[in-house]
């Protein structure tokens, strides 16, 4: 998620006071990270619903979208801090109807980092950059003092060229569409957590960190206007997400709980370790809102790909609750979906 | 200046071992960081010889930047580490000949921070990109925990236009172009250190941190495409800007000692400091290699803005002695004016 959203700026946060700091939770994709938003977005006269913003160029329509990467431990099951920044922000842009163009690469480096190290995260983007089809074009590298820094951060930013006839925007959700969803949620954030914390459940699983790109332009061919809006769920998790998505459209989102594709795995260790599937990172999957009389043909279409291979439909837009996120348990009762308050796992990303 | 730049992947770098770690040499914009590069950039398959990157989406021209700054103190005379990002971005652009159309911005903050340092760094990114005529259009923000960063890092990303008629590179320059530059140097520099430090220089000077597209479209204007290479001095100074400079072009350079520049100020920090005020670092002035025969018309419509106000003639390119730059001293003898080796001021930007 990045500061371009601010789901709450319509629902008025406290707002911050004078003597508050900054705390991990600020981080999270959820509410206090909302909040935070909400104070800074509107000192930069930024537009604040998108990931990634469209560039008035003339034609082509230029896409653009940044992110930074803190991710630790930076090697994990599926990935590395260098793939998982390429995969994130090509899918940012691909959520914007975008093809990317171009990346930039800027390090931010602790002194004493092992150079090999740093070779392995750049031989990384190189490789992730390749498979995307997008070259890595300029770079920079900052290094700090022992002690200012946890090793390696990396920030990239993207350049994408918009898909013609691609609509999809955050606002662009209406009621009665399908809410699909491209694979299992909870990968990312569960193997990360489990390696940092050494909890074991990373044997079974592994990050699903991957780029979208090629899902989102299938599923805009296929589905042409009636693509509506796109998400990848990352920080925050699919909760994030889909309040997200419903507050900018202004619609309800009523979910199925028993269509949620969550891996056993996953469920396991939210299980144990007091956690909401609904609220884990994800890299490698999206959420869509489909004019229904396209969902079937979308859903092929993804069905049609590796990284769509498992793609389901979750759910149906409503004009009831707008702005609200309302799953139907397995036992017929609803529960309210919501952003976290502050931080459930630091550093995911 | 950033990854893009690798000047000695012509004069073959001693290759950097297994076991090397990164030293805060490696991020000073000489030769361990020219080291670094030729280590690096290889693995990306970048252009390696600019500091902005022409991306091909047809017309207009596409130019993209990227800085990361981590610079120590975080407010100080003449800008902060906001104004420092957009104008550092921005003139990255405008050395290519780009005017800036789009930034973004990524934070990685510091858990603890003030909110309202936070705030004061956002207003002064909005202030300086609205002095510069662009919008910040999305950005992202990471919290790391207490002691995983040193406060605040900013990392922006610039989308820019190439102006019609600009063919700078910085492989432009040819034997015989004027070398000119836009003002005095050493100003960031000395006043970063000072102010760090303690010292007491800056209370005479301050940074000339400032955004540079306006001259440098007024300088492709009068000279057309006599204008063959600009380049801003940042990290480095400008004996680092002419030396990579001087390598892409294959020319040498010719300094005229008694013309270049130097505020009392500054010469009278380095003595004591046993700094070379063409080592220190600049964010507010530019280096150009331009036609003889337009020089004259160049330097007019550089003298006729602000920012160029102090514009002078500081050298030659000569075809002797290609990639080496090369001083006439006060006294008439010669000096080879060479890329430092290490760090010689950290967490300058």
């Amino acid at each position: 998620m990045s500061t371009g959203f601010d789901p709450l700026a319509a629902t008025c946060p406290a707002p911050l006071t004078e003597d508050e700091r900054v705390l991990l939770g600020h981080g999270s994709g959820g509410r206090l990270m909302a909040e935070l938003l909400a104070d800074l977005t509107p000192r930069l006269g930024a537009p604040a619903t998108e990931d990634a913003a469209l560039v008035t160029t003339g034609a082509p329509e230029i896409v653009v979208s940044t992110d930074g990467f803190v991710v630790t431990p930076r090697f994990f099951p599926g990935g590395d801090i260098g793939s998982l920044a390429v995969h994130g922000t090509v899918n940012d842009l691909a959520m914007r109807g975008a093809v990317p163009v171009a990346l930039t690469l800027a390090y931010i480096v602790e002194e004493g980092l092992p150079l090999e190290e740093l070779r392995r995260v750049t031989a990384s983007v190189a490789a992730a950059a390749r498979a995307c089809d997008v070259p890595v074009v300029t770079g920079d590298t900052k290094v700090v003092g022992r002690g200012a820094a946890d090793g390696l951060y990396v920030t990239t930013t993207g350049v994408g060229v918009r898909l013609p006839g691609a609509h999809v925007s955050a606002a662009g959700g209406r009621p009665g569409d399908a809410v699909l969803l491209s694979g299992p949620i909870g990968l990312h954030g569960v193997t990360i957590l489990s390696t940092r914390e050494g909890l074991g459940f990373e044997t079974g699983i592994a990050s699903d960190s991957r780029p979208l790109h090629r899902l989102a332009a299938a599923m805009i061919t296929a589905g042409s206007c009636g693509v509506h809006a796109l998400r990848d769920p990352t920080r925050g998790g699919l909760s994030a997400a889909l309040n997200e998505l419903a507050a900018a459209s202004g619609v309800g989102v009523e979910l199925d709980e028993p269509a949620v594709p969550v891996p056993p795995e996953v469920a396991a260790a939210c299980d144990l370790l007091g956690l909401d599937p609904l609220h884990v990172a994800n890299e490698g999957c999206l959420v869509a809102f489909v004019d229904p009389a396209r969902a079937g043909a979308v859903l092929s279409a993804m069905r049609a790909r590796p990284e769509g291979a498992q793609a389901t439909r979750i759910g149906t837009l409503v004009a009831g609750h707008p702005g609200r996120v309302i799953m139907r348990t397995l036992v017929g009762s609803t529960r309210v979906v919501d952003l976290l308050v502050g931080e459930q796992l630091p550093r995911i990303c």
